[in-house]
């Protein structure tokens, strides 16, 4: 069961999606769902004993393209409406025990072009308002599945965050003809002290605003919209910052930092989007090696965000680590040693 | 160090509190800030052997009357302001090892006196926009302090939360004339499935669209602002309603249940907020006995949040568990067994 219910209060739609309750949750090694299926074993979600990059639609959907009728009847100020949409899978390597962080820069280039067209194909689907590419990292962020991956939402209306993003960045437009983003950008170019990566098509800053203590805005410096507008230096480029930038949260604490990574797009609804540009936000939950930034009073109940931390400072701590220029990672097979072990921080 | 920085993309204030990082954090028995000072022993926060109940300035503020300078220089695009405003602790029992669903009605009665007497006081302090009075309980919401302790805030902004609401209700009343909540109470008592607790001045249900499993709306029957504008009865209602309902979370699973407890008054910064209506929100992170609920890639970077569960079902279960009538709780001193444990679901 699975439907869209209206929240007169905070004027969203939430996803009810009651089948989701007993999906898969951190399964023990030997029954992962997102391995290759090994020779005469038990078949896995991916029927083939290797690959390089894979999208299938979620096993546990919260939206799907032929929704069931709701399990209740909505009303004038409660609206009930059918959870249209498509929920995918991206399994972009066959390791089980590696990250974004140590897959090759080749293998990141291909996902980003899978992003791309994923984008471009749920898009044009009717009814499809807004198509979201998104990984969620580590236990403390609440991944039920360790095998690493990320997802694509392709939802019915356009989320909260993105409705507000767009919002701002017309009316920014309409009030001095010039685009948000690229007015940040140009601020922190001058101003330095956030800078955390920098590269010919690409600017990764821990932003003034920062509402996690290591949140890492990556921002496409041409004015587009989607990532399958972009040309294939800009996806090259792409590729290596965002590893260099994961990288340096790998190194951070000496440990595989957990995140949620949000690739934010200009809506697909036809409304009037020309103002948003395409950026990736990085949320971390940690606030030190051993502390996490929790969502409680403040952030849950009245939308307030307390941010422990100076961005100032946060940036410079980032921008110091390894690697501090994406163009020196190769375009090598995974980096692994002798072993087959991956080499976090080589 | 601590500040307000506009987030131009989500158009909200964050605050930046750098000296919270080194906040107090789980300290060992024995070593709690908030129980009363033994004779001879160190000082806590609260310098005197026993209390009813005490407020007091937050050692950590976000938010103080005589605020910093800001640390950067704001811009037209990113402003920075002065974190003025309050936080304030209130501890509500110097017992270290209960919680406020065994606290009894008499007590919880005159904490609902002091969140009023507090909020009447900050709410008149020239540049309070908005007074909100929380709790956050149990390790899994983040706090850092065992001892059972609610929290009060008054922002110098109305925060995004109240702020949406408020619009919502001044809408829906330019529009209808009527009050939103008074709309959705009544509807909730027609349809009887969502229902957790009724009293004759307030209504517990857990909202058709809850965004957490056992999220649970408490709404005063009567269009009321704030809690110091509640009469004697409506106090007496809320003590028992307010731990009826704890008593059932506490059942739910058979243990102490985790939340954010927000209650949402009126916002106090002079705008024309008539249409808002007084309610307490609630959020338990528990989805099932062992799993959270994690506002992950979906709730943290596009604000489309996900319930697995449906909460005409967790209405009933909560419905079910007793007590199921708020009357017929007592107005005895702490519910604790002839040790003087407490008793937890007596």
């Amino acid at each position: 069961m699975s439907e869209l219910r209206w929240h007169p209060l905070r004027r969203e739609w939430v996803i009810t999606a009651t089948h989701r309750q007993d999906r898969t949750f951190l399964p023990p090694p030997g029954h992962c769902p997102l391995c290759p299926t090994q020779p005469g074993a038990e078949p896995t979600e991916i029927d083939r004993p290797d690959f390089d990059i894979v999208v299938f639609e979620n096993r546990f959907p919260s939206l799907s393209e032929r929704p069931p009728r709701p399990a209740v009847e909505g009303t004038d100020l409660t609206p009930v409406a059918s959870a249209f949409g498509r929920c995918e899978v991206v399994v972009y390597t066959p390791r089980h025990d590696i990250t974004l962080a140590e897959v090759d820069v080749r293998r990141i280039r291909h996902l980003i072009g899978v992003w791309a067209d994923r984008t471009r194909e749920l898009g044009a689907v009717e009814g499809v308002a807004y198509v979201y590419v998104f990984e969620n990292k580590g236990e403390s962020i609440g991944v039920t599945l360790h095998h690493p991956h990320g997802q694509i939402y392709a939802y019915p209306a356009v989320p909260p965050v993105p409705a507000q993003e767009s919002a701002a960045a017309r009316e920014h437009r309409d009030q001095t003809g010039g685009c948000l983003w690229c007015g940040l950008m140009e601020q922190e170019e001058r101003d330095g002290r956030r800078l955390v990566l920098r590269s010919e098509h690409w600017q990764a800053v821990v932003p003034s605003y920062a509402r996690w203590p290591y949140e890492v805005h990556l921002t496409a410096r041409r004015h587009a919209g989607w990532l399958h507008e972009l040309t294939p230096s800009e996806v090259e480029d792409l590729a290596r910052t965002l590893k260099a930038l994961l990288l340096k949260y790998d190194r951070l604490f000496g440990f595989s930092l957990p995140y949620v990574m949000a690739v934010h797009q200009r809506p697909t609804d036809g409304g009037d989007h020309d103002a948003y540009h395409l950026h990736i936000e990085f949320y971390p939950p940690n606030r030190t090696e051993r502390k996490l930034k929790y969502l409680a009073g403040s952030e849950a109940g009245a939308g307030a965000f307390i941010n422990d931390t100076l961005p100032e400072e946060t940036a410079a701590r980032l921008r110091e680590l390894p690697p501090q220029d994406a163009a020196e990672l190769v375009d090598a097979d995974e980096l692994v040693d002798p072993e087959g072990r991956p080499l976090v921080g080589a």
